[in-house]
């Protein structure tokens, strides 16, 4: 007679096997971090290998069929409890979208990858998006079947969109978008046809030593916990995390830019805070894990913009960046700061962007990508599309291929279907920060005070995990669904303010 | 009919295997750097997990019996040609001695170690011996079960000796000991009857920042490709090594001790020059590896001692040093800097002991640790027994558990059998040197340049990786087989002339 095993031990089981995939998965993310931070030049080869041999074993553990009965097995039990319930759900459907590729399709696509990102350094080199053509158009090839083993009802982008954001569609971010469009359009017209903000001071010299000092006293003060993760230098600021008590982010410090180190602080921190308030007893397991890409980048967005470049931040702060830069700006006002900080002026470069006219940027991409993978723009047309649709919404024709088509990292990692989610990220971020910020958080705000708003989002988002989809999450953060209309209120209340617009004419 | 399959196919399947495993157990590496260098207080129990996930798997790997029968079968094919045949030949070696070890003892002891460390750290938080007692028993049974399951014909030292150093046995090593501890106690005690060198000015203030630079150039200076490479901080100095093009070193800096700093540097440089001279087509393979843990210290002491501590390498560069410092260097000659950095006190640390009375920090180990094994020695006799032989062989009694049986991690790492390889490093590095350094290389080095024994020590030892033995590289390099002639005859000439001893007395 066969003892059927307790649930209590079939799970402690998949706990077990779910924790060791975790393990090579957070080292492999180690050796990434290294590879940005601190890898000697001559390493990148042998680190290359190193990643895909352990991305190859996690990928091995988890699609095996024993985890898979395993799986089965639990999804039945009724005895659980409803974390154990909802953990095996996550598993499951992760393990089962997995398990559409085969090992040979998974090597394949990651070998393009390889070549793809290879070509896509060279063709920035040459400044010439036909050095990349060939590798994305197989790349694009292999996305495509990618969407049909994933599966899909309406359209193939789905299947994509899906991976990045849980329940995401054409149709939904068709409709998202066509509520923003025009009303930012709009917006960003009436902004341009004001006279430029100056923002010069911002370009003086701000040295380095001193700009590191000043990244870490603000990362300190919005409640990152140093003694759960670390700062360092990368050439692209980022933030990565092995467990929930080591969340590391980076930035970068040009000596004529401060806002670009500040910003960077400020807005990896808002990641890191997340990763750091996930719950530990999860590790490794799906409630340990964010809930979706564009609620993590709420996370960080709502930081950058809602607080980092709001007045009451800076009314109290700012009195510190005069002491650690006498010299620039020992003669400015906090509003003229705060009015620099927020200036608005459409750039061909989506990560230099200001925070209206940066939807625009991920809007392109985004009807660029629905066509690539829908069949309707060939890869051979990006540029022309590019061109066309940057003089369309930002009057800006890219000046050369690297300041247009070829400026993202992100399609030479097959990454179709992440740039939404940064937009989706700023809409979530102005719902959540406008239902937190009322009664005494609001005049904690309003006094510089955020620990009250990290309290929020740690209780409304961050301890969920993966518990809900970023839709669900915002439904039981904020009584209601994704609603633009929060961003929109929030853009046009600030803008119209800082650049004195007549009237609402929207 | 079964196709037999190639062996070119085969030693390919086998390189992939060996690559693979490689690549985990250099990603462990990493993790294991980071923890000495970046990781965040918080972040060290998932770390300790995530080394150890490792660690099962590559074990796991290692001893597949897939492996196993593609090693069997490889190692009966006579057309691999030398480096393949020798290649197989060492990973079934590997392979052999690890099948002894079932997974469960693996486990055991790995979990004993864990353990162990712990009580480690707290006996010398509370300076106490008996703190660390009962946990060290637990681990010396278990090491004695590794002995008895590697199996030896003489002493069951020999087999945890044989781990470190291929064929090193107690036979031999207390033949290597009878040869040098008389001599060198008398050498000892004719110097100790002379009044002692004045080294003050090497405990004057020097700053961090100087310090920091002095050892990069210093580094350089010594032919480390920083390329492939890099230095940072921690605690206690060492060496790693993820691959032939990335190995890292560390340092630590004392702004009172100025030759902590200097010497750690060209120690780890030492290891770490081996290391980027191994065969980088051979990564993950045996020839790819160092040959022994005693020629891996024979280079880290080469530079350390008979390159770093000698007259005509400070010659020159000391004046590089008072550019640094020229506050506590200013008023001295480099003769007096050449007598300070070679003063000769026994010290209770080993690690503070200047290369003569080294050796008999080790001898003690290496008596302790095989009466400990062989059953003549109880652990509860740790503390008597080290304390007779200190005041035996350096006439200095230790103060406290800290300063005396606590002081070194080894064992509570399970490392018996590691200790005696110092010894034979010193001893080795003194017969290449002597052998190294004639013709137009003893005049190089008379003048101060390093690089044609950096080159001699490619040649002769670094780009054979593991395909001979430390004895067979040994013989090879100099035509005999390991003399401590070489290092009695170099100590006693250069501290006879440092000492001005009169006559000589052996």
């Amino acid at each position: 007679m066969k003892i059927k095993a307790s649930s209590a031990d079939l799970y402690a089981d998949y706990v077990s096997r779910m924790r060791k995939i975790a393990d090579i998965k957070n080292s492999s993310a180690l050796l990434q971090w290294d590879q940005e931070t601190y890898l000697p030049p001559k390493g990148a080869g042998f680190r290359g290998q190193q990643i895909a041999t352990l991305a190859e074993i996690a990928h091995e553990l988890f699609t095996s069929p024993d985890l898979g009965n395993l799986l089965e097995e639990l999804n039945c039990r009724d005895d659980l409890g409803d974390a154990g319930k909802r953990n095996v759900e996550l598993s499951l459907e992760d393990f089962t979208r997995q398990k559409k590729f085969s090992p040979a399709f998974v090597r394949q696509l990651s070998e393009c990858v390889s070549r793809s990102f290879h070509s896509w350094i060279e063709a920035r080199k040459a400044n010439s998006f036909a050095v990349f053509e060939k590798d994305l158009s197989i790349l694009l090839d292999l996305k495509k079947q990618e969407a049909a083993l994933a599966g899909y009802s309406a359209h193939p982008y789905d299947a994509l969109l899906d991976e990045f954001e849980k329940g995401s569609t054409v149709e939904k971010l068709d409709k998202v978008f066509a509520q923003v469009r025009d009303p930012l359009k709009e917006l960003l017209d009436r902004i341009l046809a004001q006279g430029p903000i100056d923002d010069s001071f911002l370009h003086k010299w701000y040295p380095r030593a001193k700009q590191w000092e000043l990244g870490l006293e603000l990362i300190r003060d919005l409640g990152f916990d140093f003694e759960a993760g670390r700062q360092d230098l990368s050439e692209h600021p980022f933030t990565t995390s092995f467990n929930r008590d080591d969340v590391r982010i980076t930035t970068r410090i040009d000596e004529y830019n401060l806002a670009n180190m500040t910003w960077s602080c400020i807005h990896e921190t808002g990641h890191a805070l997340y990763e750091q308030g996930l719950p530990a007893e999860y590790y490794g397991l799906p409630l340990g894990e964010y809930a979706s890409l564009s609620i993590h980048e709420s996370q960080s967005r709502l930081w950058e913009n809602n607080v980092g470049r709001s007045r009451s931040f800076w009314k109290y702060r700012f009195a510190l960046l005069q002491q650690h830069f006498p010299d620039p700006l020992g003669k400015s006002t906090p509003e003229d700061f705060y009015r620099a900080i927020n200036k608005v002026q459409p750039s061909l470069i989506r990560t230099e962007s200001d925070e209206l006219s940066y939807h625009f940027h991920v809007l392109i991409r985004y009807e660029l990508e629905k066509g690539l993978i829908g069949g309707t723009i060939s890869v051979r047309d990006i540029p022309a599309f590019w061109e066309e649709s940057y003089i369309k919404y930002l009057s800006a024709k890219p000046l050369d291929d690297r300041t247009g088509c070829l400026q993202d990292v992100h399609w030479s990692h097959g990454s179709f279907g992440y740039f939404p989610t940064y937009s989706l990220g700023s809409f979530y971020a102005a719902q959540f920060f406008a239902t937190a910020s009322t009664g005494i958080l609001a005049s904690e705000l309003e006094a510089g005070n955020t620990r009250g708003l990290l309290d929020w989002l740690r209780n409304h988002i961050h301890s969920y995990g993966r518990r809900f989809t970023g839709e669900e999450l915002c439904r039981k953060a904020t009584g209601e669904s994704l609603n633009t209309r929060y961003f929109l209120d929030y853009a046009l209340a600030k803008y119209e303010n800082i650049y004195k617009l007549q009237g609402n004419a929207s």
